[in-house]
């Protein structure tokens, strides 16, 4: 029998080589998603076609509508993407206010009613560093929370919150990715896809994932307008 | 010029002492509820009153579907509220997974937006132990992860979670709301209250209610059914 656990699947690259590197682990993969007022709607379709096609046994999405607070251009209209491609010195527009906490919270809900103790998440602290609840530290510190909010926590159950990409650059997520078979074409990373999911080409997130595409020396696969 | 602070207000008796407490402090309460599914929801609209009568500056309810998940007598009409009077030597059923984690992410949140690093929750050790997410190390191991998880935190401000009601049996909860001037009858605390929010009068939080005014020489204000 294999063990249940929760990953969070956004529809983007990173977070399915994360369900593909869970898979291969064998671990029963429970994908949650979340909508969360996202302008980059096609993510979320993105994130059900990987799901099913990288062998989550469930997928749900939990609306968490972010955007009634504001503060992220991911989320507000009025704070534009930037499109600048140079990573800046302090936490980028895009951050939006506590949102790993936010969704490991409730990863953690559903791993508690699953039964599960092991949660998976695609952070990654090497090409963006920016985001404070992408550390190392966070994470460590997500788990020390787990095991003292939580009825299995208390009964002895210890959470694990898996980072398999959170040394790797994206070149070598990618060819992680696609040594485990992950259809990079499903995935939808710009900011600003429209709503067949096609990428704008010029935000910092499609320069990232192009980027990495070529550091791995191969094919980009993503669909631009 | 007030300092900002976000309390979370159930409806509830606690809460409402809460809000009474941050207020005599002298912030700015921004007042948070969420409609999560439970089964009480007389709760919200008793939330929304005591926010106003207690001078919140604002009120916002937080749709955020913990029942999706289920695994709690308050979100899964499967399961059903115990009557006993009897504190379990076990987490009890109403327990609703890794809610207060949930909960107090989504303060941080709109704190982070808000600019305020000062939130407020009625977590409550002595009466009602049985939950591991009312503990004062779970409030420090949540303190810790806040200040590593934004950008506030990052940039060096200091995140509080005040829990002025941790110590408190609930007899001294009561003496201390109605020094500063809570309306009890305004607030809900039954698991089955009805549409009119009116109690009732067995179901665990009834009793424990119902005892505390006994306990602290005042008349029950509740309006049971």
């Amino acid at each position: 029998m294999s063990t249940p656990a929760v990953v969070l699947v956004s529809g983007g690259l990173d977070s399915a080589t994360v369900l593909a590197s869970a898979r291969r682990s064998d671990f029963d993969c429970h994908a949650i998603s979340f909508d969360y007022g996202q302008r980059h709607r096609a993510e979320l379709q993105a994130a059900a076609k990987v799901a099913a096609s990288l062998g989550a046994i469930e997928h749900r999405v939990i609306p968490i509508d972010l955007s009634a607070f504001g503060g992220s251009a991911l989320t507000d209209e009025a704070i534009a993407v930037p499109e600048t491609g140079v990573v800046p010195d302090e936490i980028p527009v895009t951050y939006v206010p506590a949102r790993n906490t936010v969704f490991l919270s409730l990863a953690l809900a559903w791993a508690e009613v699953l039964g599960a103790t092991d949660l998976f998440i695609g952070v990654n602290a090497v090409d963006y560093s920016g985001y404070p609840d992408c550390r190392p530290e966070f994470i460590r510190a997500f788990e020390r929370l787990a095991n003292l909010a939580t009825r299995a926590g208390v009964e002895g159950g210890a959470f694990s919150v898996h980072t398999p990409l959170i040394d790797l650059t994206k070149a070598e997520i990618i060819r992680l990715g696609l040594e485990l078979g992950v259809d990079y074409g499903q995935t939808v990373s710009c900011y600003q896809a429209d709503e067949a999911g096609r990428a704008c080409g010029v935000c910092d997130s499609c320069r990232l994932r192009r980027a990495g595409f070529e550091a791995a020396g191969v094919a980009d696969p993503t669909r631009y307008r």
